[in-house]
């Protein structure tokens, strides 16, 4: 069946002009590569989820196996409410929707949201998979600048300024905490500006926040959740908190919203095997988990901070609070595209600066081709240090 | 945090059109009524999963809790391509994309091929939960009526005759084994003239196919993507195979669509978890599950037939030999979308006719309130008994 005539055939196929936005991606997987790249979970912390499997195939098999609610499973709501409710929101399980990963709760507001054309405020760099999502719908890219303290909200008001009411961006989106890909954690007075902001012009803010639990060190700021929850969507996971495996997200957000974005579910219901199992694991306690999850990744960012340090001093960086990634500045000299090519003939796989700009027009001090993300959580000391020596060795070979 | 501010707020948020296009369902899932509505598995035909899930869990961790890859795990491909070469269909696993489910697939043939006001074919009845899916899309729905030998190919032809080549459908939607909720089976010369026409317009065929391996009786029918593996995509699910808990359907097509395709999930990629489980159980043999099931339906589909007879004599309908459906017919005098509202006050839930029609301007002969779809996959025996005597205390009340 695969004729000549095929390409033929193909090439005639008119695309959506959803599908036409998108292009392939640039490299194939590479499971040879040593990959500092995707923001993958450390296997090293993966649960022992044998005893739940078991538990649900056979005390809960009729309803694991079968369809599920579009809304997920109550008790699974139940603790993902008591879980934001721990952390200064004060929701039930009727303010909260299962969804199929952080990335699917993206597309969903999109859905809910978005007509092509639309608005929508990212933050330049911003998370690099939430792009093609938002780009396959068209929108139009507001991008903000970020300093130490987050977003720039003065910047974010000046543009809503300069524009019309029919114009007004459909959504803010942001990842406030352990910001991918730098790392910047948005301070206290910067949230409460951004809100506030928001709120004076009824543009939602949709806040994404995998990694918040994920601290090493300090105090969390209040989740923007928290500071009006009338105006934020929240968007979680258990791909930090448990493992990507499950496929377990939710949005909590106005329930009339909800009910909408149920309708607008076309998945036959979220896995409700995959969810029992979490709710049967999590019921044994999460703590030990996530203690052990914040001890591993703040290992291996003292170990990859260290031998960047060491290994290219040229490059500069804030060292995270907490989170999977480094983002890191080289000279002017270097364009950093360049170098993650090298650095994969060397290999190992990293990605460049450019990949987290939804537009090539932000207006950032510097260029994106200066930076790379460099993600510690997958890998294991022993390899972020010798990924780190494979890039040093790329960046002597152009520098 | 509920407070009828909320209710302001949420008043104000513009929807996108696509959430506008969607109406909340009509009736919540109330637990107490007997359901012949819904496609549900009959639960006593779950198989055992226990054994699958731990060796997943313990063998193949590190893959089954990280991320999984757009296209699948690569021996869930293997296997579904195996599976349809045993139904004549000469594919590998390279043409074999994994999805969460068969909606989850209609879904992302819309993505990859249709824009806001296009024209979609569909059958009339048709499936009812891929009518909103179409409908969110924007789309323009072509229906075509059915007869005992499936979609009316020759109504078709003569509406793509009086078609500009710009106002051609983009694609033909149908359910050609145990149609949804027809029942109907496509003869062998119906398919040919199908993807004939098909072919010569150009205009691809999704062919969703999720009853098919539940016959009954009788010789199966070549596959439409059998008879033209270049221009048909063939939607599958484990749903009807394994169990709709999994969430894990497939298409196949052409490669470098899947390429696209693959390209507009926003999941993360399907579950490698629940994938893993089922190539562990597939492993072990697949046919006794698959007897199991079919006579389990078998002896349902006998048992609502029976009932239908004696209790609702004046109802009409053609005994279906597979799939879970039987669509009812009932006389003239009676409007089922009331006779429905009846047996759920009785206690039994039903689905009246117009909820599978795209548009309510059908040419069918009969009008889509005359027809009332039943479900005999979910209940037990003594239970479809009593929801087949339900609806006749409701049809005597209104008779």
């Amino acid at each position: 069946m695969h004729s000549p005539l095929e390409a033929i055939v193909l090439s005639d196929l008119p695309l959506s002009r959803r599908a036409a936005r998108l292009a392939p991606p640039a490299h194939p997987n590479d499971a040879s590569k040593l990959s500092l790249d995707s923001g993958y979970a450390f296997p090293g912390v993966f649960p022992d989820l044998t005893a739940a499997a078991t538990r649900t195939l056979n005390e809960h098999r009729a309803e694991s196996l079968q369809y599920g609610t579009p809304f997920g499973l109550t008790e699974m709501r139940e603790w993902i409410a008591a879980y934001m409710r721990t952390d200064g929101v004060d929701v039930s399980h009727d303010d909260v929707l299962v969804v199929n990963g952080a990335k699917n709760g993206i597309e969903l507001m999109c859905r809910l949201l978005v007509d092509e054309g639309d608005a929508v405020v990212v933050t330049g760099p911003t998370y690099f998979s939430a792009i093609p999502i938002f780009r396959s719908f068209g929108v139009s890219f507001v991008e903000i600048p970020q300093d130490d303290e987050g977003l720039d909200v003065a910047t974010l008001e000046r543009h809503l300024n300069g524009l019309s009411k029919d114009a007004a961006p459909k959504f803010i989106y942001d990842v406030p905490d352990f910001h991918n890909p730098t790392g910047i954690t948005m301070t206290r007075r910067r949230r409460e500006a951004l809100v506030a902001l928001a709120a004076s012009r009824r543009i939602p803010i949709v806040e994404d926040s995998p990694y918040r639990a994920l601290r090493f060190a300090g105090e969390p700021e209040p989740s923007l959740k928290s500071l009006d929850p009338q105006n934020v969507f929240a968007v979680g996971t258990f791909s930090k908190l448990l493992a990507p495996g499950l496929r377990i997200g939710w949005i909590s957000g106005p329930r009339a919203m909800l009910a909408r974005l149920a309708r607008l579910k076309s998945d036959g219901g979220t896995c409700p095997l995959t969810q029992r199992i979490a709710v049967e694991f999590l019921g044994g306690g999460f703590q030990p988990l996530l203690d052990r999850a914040r001890n591993a990744y703040k290992e291996h960012r003292d170990v990859m901070a260290a031998a960047l340090r060491r290994e290219i001093p040229d490059a500069t960086f804030k060292v995270p609070m907490g989170g999977y990634y480094i983002w890191a500045k080289f000279p002017e000299s270097v364009d950093t595209t360049e170098l993650v090519e090298r650095a994969w003939d060397q290999g190992v796989s990293l990605i460049a600066g450019p990949a987290f700009y939804a537009t090539g027009t932000s207006a950032e001090r510097d260029a994106p081709n200066r930076f790379i993300r460099l993600a510690f959580s997958r890998r294991t000391p022993n390899e972020i240090e010798e990924g780190v020596r494979l890039l040093a060795a790329a960046y002597r070979s152009i520098s």
